[in-house]
């Protein structure tokens, strides 16, 4: 298991894999609807779904990777695109609560990166960049695998909550307010960030002081 | 010379060989086709050739990278690509030839990454997603360079082929068979998967349980 | 900040900022063009400036990566990306500039990577790709997010001017001359290369001996 110092380690683990399976499912979905065979919809899955991590650990040089000594990760996410792939047709049906398991799994990914980094050495800087990484990077290793413009850099606000809720972290932390408490902050503050974004349909605009 | 512990080495290492040569082949084909000049040709042949395997070894902490150590990967892919470039018009020759090195160079692709990653120390089930992403990483990089939908992941038996070599490898040694032995076994048993399911077209299918 | 060791190192240093602004131009440009949100602009030119040197640094065993210890690259392609789409307006005015720009960060990274390579023990034949990786790769990794085909591979003269300046630093090397000239002449001989290639629409020929 990777090593989670402050945070009710548990706790965090389990919103870890309900990101896991988030990204399981959004790589299997794509992979099918580009007419991947079985194996294909697995390695998709896998990419999205520890592709961030195991970037996060390779920069870091970090070894083994997260999920080469926690085999649960490997296995979670076969059984999640296998049990898609077979039951595709009630997709319907968790189709909204992906979108929930997504932000889960955005704020639960920033809040590993950050803290992995930290643990590392890594200074604030460097340790926002890990968290955001670990959140994005397996998506866009999924949409361009599949030949698509990666969504998360475009539509929808991903990056913008990950980097707002580690800046609430180390407010937190300079305010003096305990690492754990700070943790907690940073995991509902993206949380509520990107599903505000949805609900009320929030985009970051591009920015020109001119036309 | 990479660490081949348990095989006959030479014979790996030439068939080895063989698959980067294919590798070399494919990977200018394609970046022709798309035209990329001399240089950018060489690139994609190299990513091709190299790319599942470096990332392996960056995955595994294995330093340095397997082709640092033996620069012959790097002068057999250039000149490979040289070759073919200059020669192009008698590519229809090979063009029968090619599928076997290919069939060849997956075998010894997995069984190599299989090996390096138990020497690692990995767990099985790591052992077999490393045989299978030495197999095809360097083919996906090829086609995500080229902006083309990678082809290992939908067309045809290649990720099923490596894992299904490394599952007869798991089973034969569980069996109290020599690892050599077992080894030659999954070789012959991923060229002939893959071998077989280009003579009668075999494909894996998308699995739904209902419509 | 990196060790660079034979050169004046303040020079080349400023030389690699100004390169990596360029690629934060380029990046963001592009991103822009892709309609990309702000956090997605900025994370695109980050791949673009820093993406060849993160991938030769982890291929090398450099730990921790050369923009995790010198904040300074980090910072300065934030700002310029930042500053660009804000002041997009103002474009057309540096976009010859750019091009000048684009040419010093081709010299400033190679010579970087390959001194880098070299500095790690690497073969002669290693320090050039290692040049070449840190010049095109970042590249290469804008115009995959982005969906393109990347542009080093195909139009202009770049891996040839990279290989050529290293080539001539090996040559120099050979001939007695002290370090600090030989990678000076590697600098600007590049550079050189890069500049006459685009005042006189050099092209690499795709070769074929016969039609």
């Amino acid at each position: 298991m990777p090593t989670y110092f402050f945070f009710p380690d548990i706790l965090l683990y389990l919103l870890d894999m309900i990101g896991v399976i988030a990204c399981a499912i959004a790589g299997t979905l794509l992979a099918q609807h580009k007419g991947f065979d079985i194996s294909g919809c697995i390695l998709v899955s896998m990419a999205n779904a520890i592709g961030g991590g195991t970037f996060r650990d390779m920069a870091l040089d970090r070894h083994p990777l997260f999920w080469m000594t926690d085999l649960n990760y490997v296995i979670v996410i076969t059984l999640t695109s296998l049990a898609l792939q077979m039951f595709f047709h009630l997709y319907h049906k968790i189709d909204r609560a992906l979108r929930l398991f997504d932000a889960i799994g955005l704020a639960a990914f920033s809040v590993i990166g950050f803290k992995v980094a930290l643990a590392q050495g890594s200074s604030a800087i460097i340790a926002v960049m890990m968290g955001v990484w670990t959140a994005i990077i397996g998506g866009m290793i999924r949409d361009v695998i599949c030949n698509e413009i990666p969504l998360v850099l475009q539509r929808e606000i991903y990056i913008t909550a990950s980097v707002f809720g580690a800046c609430l972290y180390l407010l937190l932390i300079k305010m003096g307010v305990r690492t754990g408490v700070s943790e907690f902050a940073m995991l509902v503050s993206i949380f509520a960030v990107r599903m505000l974004a949805l609900r009320f349909d929030w985009h970051l605009p591009s920015i020109r002081l001119v036309k």
